[in-house]
């Protein structure tokens, strides 16, 4: 028996051998994940420069590839925050390098996404790629780069800097990669028509391999409050960021470490916990042994008193525009939204949106219709995976008088400093306790609405109909009577039709 | 506007922030995943070193750790092929270090599972997880190790060496975690159960935290030939590993290159193909330029005439064991097992075998039952998002008399050397498209099975039925026809019967 021979492999060389795991799966997934990503980095660009966002993306054929495969050029341009110049290499270049790991409700989590969608056009055309971006300073840089996938590293094949005359500020990538995009159309074209839809403030403009023009134009200019960093939430903190806080922190005792750190934590909040923790408030956090920490942790998931997050940090669709863009996507008959309070899984608040339409346009496909949203963005892959799903599967519809055969269509929109996604590719969300049964008030609420409507409905049609009988059936009684009376005129039944109508129609 | 704050983390950090994607979820999910990722560990070690696996598991509770999660402990030993001692603190305590980086089929593939449990105990317990191994020399060494999560290197709390006097091999694993062990209890059950069926020379030992003993017994001593290491197929060969061979070679012309580094190459193959390619025999691998490389790789995808990849490095179950494990574990009325040729996607080849069971003790659920596995392994969550699922639900299955409200059960097993996975979590496989038809043309096979079974089913029943409207008639028009001819005795009607007989029963 000979020994087994262990090694460590980079990051980029795991997501290398393992790009399923971020979405580039096959040659029509690798092309909308490398146009979902790049659009998202540009959105959260905009957003933190608070400009309404300008998008600019084209795609060119450029060549065949192979059987099932072409070769593109993919080009995205826009005018959010730029990246600064020495940051611009690892920015493109490098897996686990990026300005996205914060307590902060962003599109983009992992920081991987540009990168992968770079790293993929490498390994499948072995061209650099050309980017150039300003943060709105006298110059523009512009590199070439590659990865280096074992080490980690970009590799600058080619670096520029121009005069910035008109003081442009955006950023501008451009590389080739082997895709589908026949196969991925659809879904691409989808994907921007969902993100205009919970972007109203942006314009995007996609210009297709053929030619064909797609200008999805901004209804507002008003752009949303930007989403704030925020402190982590007591209520979902392990050891493991205890002990980094502990580490960084400047307090030299218990309530000003409580105060500092944590998310909503005030004075009052501050002195109630450690005493209900039975923790002196005067201890050096620096001095917590080991079992005091893990003390600690457990007493803040006990602890009954601490406020819920603060929704400032998150920047939900609210009710007025998710109504809005129902009406108008979807031109339903019927429509509720609700908007859930702010809650918290894992230290992270979080907010529940949904929506439901009913009837008009929607069409009956024989199941309900979900749409999903995270931050902003539109899921569109892995849907039966998606907690949002299992909870609509799960709920028991014939309660609220509804079946899967009704043309039922039903929004869902979790908003997030940190969006539990269960793949790199952002496909679907977890089933973290906290978020499922959100969600699940959220929609029976919704759902509570709808049966209110349905069952209003059908009231007005048994109405409608017992009325029908009445006036149907009152002139002949009258006439007869009337006869039978010998008189010639019969009285006036529309008081009596009135008096027997229960309801207003 | 402020400059946005970019960053480096380390892949443990990575995995730590976002351990939704390696199957941590939640307290239920995090227990499974654990025990999982252990088991598959510890028999991966065993087939290495080819002896029968005798693994044995407990789970113990050791108190409250918050409203929805108890703290237990867990403690895994084998009889595998043990870690070399100077592996042992970053086989567990350092993200992306292992033995799994191989294009070998191995229950592992991330090299990431151990580690990810460890840390998962230390985030939500804070203590150190105790590791005891040997390769089977005079000495057994054992750590307590830590993980310094932002470094992603172990921290050695302790180190002990024992005299290893009756030549012991195999690992012990024990660490504390958070878990909810009675929500996941039947989805554990049903893993070691599962996981049994599929190896039948395996003993596993399991007490739970109430004490309760389940023993998996072996059915057999013989060990499948192991699993061996190969080299790239060249249908799936991208420009990365192209310029990883070309730096590594010591050839120096591409006819060697070639026969070298590719699977099943031979001098034959070579030659052909590098005149189809139009690329010099006699040229220098290492002179090649980029465009030169994308060709090569594009001619490589297109050449009709690679061998199909050698099954022999892969190890399925057979078509007999998945018969035998089908009737013992299902015990249906008829079933039908089909093992495909192999079969290549980006350069990994891969087998599939599936199998279908109908009636007997299979349940009515009103949709299939699906049985998932992937190089002898149970996956048991997320099936809606597996290409198996999606296979089995996009096909017509009324062109095979079949309907989702019959007993049916329905077996996949993928055996790679690298399965497609699309979460670190291993719960489903992606949408190779390579995989995917694979699959479809497999079930299709059994799908006419199950057909021609069910058609000669009803085939009896009308026959049985009109078998039977001659056996009720035929003794009363004999009768009848006897009584008219004055006669006493009716004449013999068996022969009439068995004439009209088309089948035998």
């Amino acid at each position: 028996m000979s020994t087994q021979t262990f090694e460590e492999i980079s990051p980029a060389d795991f997501f290398y051998r393992n790009r399923d795991i971020a979405g580039f799966t096959n040659p029509s997934r690798a092309i909308f994940s490398s146009i979902r990503e790049l659009i998202e980095n540009s959105l959260d660009a905009s957003e933190y420069a608070q400009v309404p966002p300008d998008i600019y993306l084209r795609l060119s054929y450029v060549g065949e590839a192979g059987p099932e495969a072409g070769i593109y050029k993919l080009r995205i341009m826009d005018n959010g925050s730029g990246i600064p110049p020495q940051h611009i290499p690892s920015a493109f270049g490098q897996v686990l390098f990026g300005s996205k790991y914060k307590l902060k409700q962003t599109r983009g989590t992992f920081g991987l996404g540009g990168t992968m969608s770079i790293l993929y056009g490498q390994i499948t055309t072995h061209q650099a790629a050309y980017i150039a971006s300003s943060t709105g300073v006298s110059k523009i840089y512009i590199y070439r780069i590659m990865i280096d996938i074992q080490k980690n590293r970009p590799i600058i094949v080619d670096r520029k800097i121009l005069l910035n005359k008109e003081k442009w500020r955006g950023t501008i990538v451009e590389f080739s990669l082997e895709g589908d995009y026949y196969r991925a159309m659809p879904k691409i074209l989808e994907y921007l028509k969902q993100t205009a839809l919970v972007n109203p403030y942006a314009n995007i403009t996609f210009v297709d391999p053929k030619g064909r023009l797609y200008r999805f134009t901004r209804a507002t200019t008003k752009m949303p409050p930007p989403p704030k960093e925020t402190l982590p939430h007591p209520y979902g903190v392990d050891v493991e960021t205890l002990q980094r806080l502990i580490h960084i922190t400047h307090s030299s005792n218990m309530l000003e470490f409580m105060k500092t750190h944590f998310h909503r934590v005030g004075e009052l909040t501050a002195h109630k916990f450690l005493t209900f923790a039975e923790i002196p408030e005067t201890k050096n956090p620096k001095k917590l042994k080991r079992e005091e920490i893990v003390h600690l942790m457990q007493m803040m998931k006990r602890f009954p008193d601490f406020l819920p997050p603060d929704a400032s940090c998150l920047s939900p669709l609210g009710e007025e525009l998710l109504r809005a863009g129902i009406l108008k996507e979807l031109k339903p008959e019927f429509t509720a939204v609700y908007q859930r309070k702010p809650s918290t899984y894992a230290g992270h608040p979080f907010i529940v949106e949904v929506g439901i339409a009913y009837g008009g346009s929607i069409p009956k496909k024989g199941d309900f219709i979900i749409y999903r949203f995270a931050n902003r963005i539109p899921l569109l892959y892995d849907e039966a995976s998606d907690v949002s799903f299992r909870v609509i599967k799960g709920m028991n519809w014939r309660r609220y008088r509804v079946s899967p055969d009704m043309p039922l269509a039903i929004l869902v929109h979790l908003c997030s400093t940190k969006v539990p996604y269960k793949t790199v590719g952002k496909e679907f969300i977890a089933d973290r306790p906290e978020v499922k049964k959100e969600i699940l008030n959220a929609i029976r609420e919704i759902a509570r609405e709808i049966q209110h409507y349905l069952s209003r409905q059908e009231h007005v049609e048994r109405e409608r109909k017992r009325l029908n009988v009445f006036a149907k059936y009152l002139p002949k009684i009258a006439r007869f009577s009337t006869d039978l009376a010998g008189k010639e005129q019969p009285p006036d039944i529309e008081q009596l039709l009135k008096s027997v109508k229960k309801i207003d129609e």
